[in-house]
């Protein structure tokens, strides 16, 4: 059911550690056309193209106060208990992140700042569909809050009664987000890109969505509006040495798959034994999963490399840079200083991705498809810029002529210098 | 030759905070033509492409340690001094932003850790011409330094004698970069984004440049390498009050103008006596600048703006976005904090932009075109990643166990449940 491979050659190297190439069907005319309709007919084009794609009215985009209340009010409450044990976790994480920001005075009388501050108004995408992701609100939201975002919209796509599914809404309350707009799709991402009437022009979009959406996130940027990062699907390597138990590796391996059939999965292990009992356990669990059809074809994409080395496993797992990393190993610590290019990490044989992907406190907006490699996960800092600010005294003005004088003047740039000179001139006149 | 705006209406504010269109001729045919012929020919084309572009043989790409040894030594001294004492106080100021991680328990035995890690490999692109920009050098290779980065690589244009301008070079030395690649325009970008074999390809790339390049490296992500930030030309903007001297403003507003002809210079205040008398002191200033055509043409963009108070004022400010901002005012300390949207900030009467172009100790690589709302300028953390790490004790996991399962389950995600049931059963197993 899983490819096993013994020490890939070169070639088979190189391939491994590439990620299958993404169906990009033009879908810019596409997008563009439903740009140009939210840009001209705003709120009535959001609400005709809701109907077009959803297949449902809605008489309003904005859901109403009373029906969040409604769907708060009627979450299971064992759910809720644990949306908001995970919540806390999440708050204590996030919160420890803020910057307390930078102040140096670089030479006498010249002081520089970095201060973070607040995106001021920020936008959230979460899917629709049957099993509908509220966790991924948390992972949003809070650390939005956290920063200090002054305004949060999320969108949402109705189902087929015309609602957002009311766990979306519950959690949205939990988070304390109080625009929820009952609009999903490429047609929501260019309203939050635009602006209507109802859903006004963010700065940063977030959030995962399928080909549609994330086309459409492409798009905001040439509208000026920021993404959280590039999309691609999810992934996970695990790494297992002789003190893994196989049956967790494979389960772990399975909940990865579960994902969709695109998903990646790729264990990675210096033992051969290991390798059959990891893809024997593999056969065994699959067969109760209700995902089991979609697993069985994102296993198709997946493999066990059987590498000779730790070192040369590490290397490996570097160059692949994966979106979450479990270390499958009871020296989990030690081997973590190994990692270079990863999304999040999950150490030894009691920390499954799934604690990471709901509760343990880190993030699970994460970067994909090789990205680990220049992009963060979403943290705090995906909610601020880091703004600077430098003030200079007469005493440092003067210091920071002598380098800015001349440096100007070699970049051909008299005016750059002048601005300088003339404050100099200014200055020696009033001495006198 | 500056237009003063009084009391900008709805229609002209809404103008006012706009930026002109970019001219976005198509180029996608003849940058994916370039990337084409790089991946295809590899080296070989990068000289080809010199030849074509830059007009010029370059018998190596890589300039050879000799070479930059002799540029170093033939710097002019007093440069050599200005460009050393720049070096120390941006190293200061970005030394301070290192951060020191996080660490928490979010819940007994479960441990969450936040960590920058240096990207590995980074290109820093700087444009060649007369005049060379040696400074941006600086601002990029020694935040990179400092993150850690472990390889940097350089890449400028040849000049028309088929080198690199010495102070490039030399700057180059400066700050420790010892990839220095004579190679410039979307060939360049290319060759870091794609890799040839004598330019690895790169994780991410920064940098100004030309029209050219800044589609090259648009281009670059959907080749799966990051940049530093969307493109536009340099602005500033001056906020002026009765207690600035309009001389320093009307110098400070020039010293931008003569980048180029699509700078943005604006100036508001809400003094119409003020606005005259710098309006005055530019017609003054301009004409003995050696840029003064291309200031002329830069002016014809820009204005000051008269508002009637200065809290309309500084919403304008933010409306707008500023990449440089500066404060004219002997208030400009307390005035700073209405600041939420700009990339670098300027404060006070002796404080003019050009100081932190190039020695405050502040970064120039700065968000233009309005991106100032949801970029940061180039910082320490631009040349890392924040990896999460997380484990948890088998007492851990029962407590991440009840937030887990019910969610995983409410997302029918049956697979993410079992990974924390099966090792659940374990662990109840083993007591037994």
């Amino acid at each position: 059911m899983i490819e096993i491979i013994y020490q890939p050659s070169q070639d088979q190297y190189k391939k491994l550690k590439q990620r299958p190439q993404l169906e990009r069907s033009d879908m810019e005319i596409v997008i563009q056309k439903v740009y140009d309709g939210i840009a001209e007919g705003g709120d009535y084009e959001l609400k005709a193209l809701t109907k077009k794609f959803d297949g449902v009215d809605i008489p309003n985009i904005k859901v109403s106060d009373a029906e969040v209340m409604s769907a708060y009010k009627s979450l299971d409450a064992d759910l809720k208990i644990a949306i908001e044990g995970a919540k806390a976790n999440i708050m204590k994480f996030h919160e420890a992140q803020l910057s307390k920001g930078v102040e140096i005075e670089t030479m006498p009388g010249v002081n520089c700042i970095q201060k973070s501050v607040a995106i001021e108004r920020v936008g959230i995408y979460i899917p629709g569909g049957t099993a509908p992701l509220f966790s991924t609100i948390l992972m949003l939201a809070l650390p939005a809050q956290i920063a200090g975002c002054k305004e949060v919209v999320l969108c949402s796509p109705p189902t087929h009664e015309g609602k957002i599914h009311p766990v979306i809404l519950a959690t949205a309350y939990i988070c304390g987000i109080t625009e929820i707009m009952q609009v999903g799709g490429s047609q929501a991402i260019a309203a939050m890109a635009i602006g209507t009437a109802s859903i006004k022009k963010v700065a940063k979009i977030f959030g995962p969505g399928n080909q549609y959406v994330t086309a459409a996130k492409e798009k905001a940027i040439s509208y000026g509006v920021a993404i959280d990062m590039p999309a691609g699907p999810s992934e996970v390597l695990v790494y297992a040495d002789e003190t893994c138990n196989p049956k967790f590796v494979a389960i772990d391996l399975l909940s990865q798959a579960e994902h969709g059939i695109d998903s990646q999965v790729v264990c990675v292990t210096t033992s051969d034994v290991l390798a059959d009992q990891i893809a024997n356990e593999i056969e065994e669990l699959v067969a109760d999963l209700p995902r089991k059809d979609i697993i069985v074809q994102a296993l198709k994409n997946s493999c066990i490399i059987i590498e000779s080395e730790v070192d040369k496993a590490f290397k490996f797992i570097n160059d692949y840079a994966p979106e979450h990393l479990i270390i499958a190993s009871e020296s989990a610590s030690d081997l973590a200083s190994k990692i270079v290019n990863a999304g999040s990490v999950f150490l030894g044989n009691f920390c499954p991705e799934s604690v990471g992907d709901y509760a343990s406190g880190t993030n699970h907006t994460l970067p994909t498809y090789g990205w680990a490699k220049s992009y963060s996960g979403v943290n705090v800092d995906s909610f601020t810029r880091k703004i600077t600010f430098q003030s200079a005294t007469p005493e440092g003005l003067v210091s920071l002529g002598k380098l800015v004088i001349p440096m100007a003047e070699a970049e051909h740039l008299q005016a750059h210098a002048n601005a300088v000179k003339i404050r100099l001139a200014f200055l020696s006149q009033q001495k006198v």
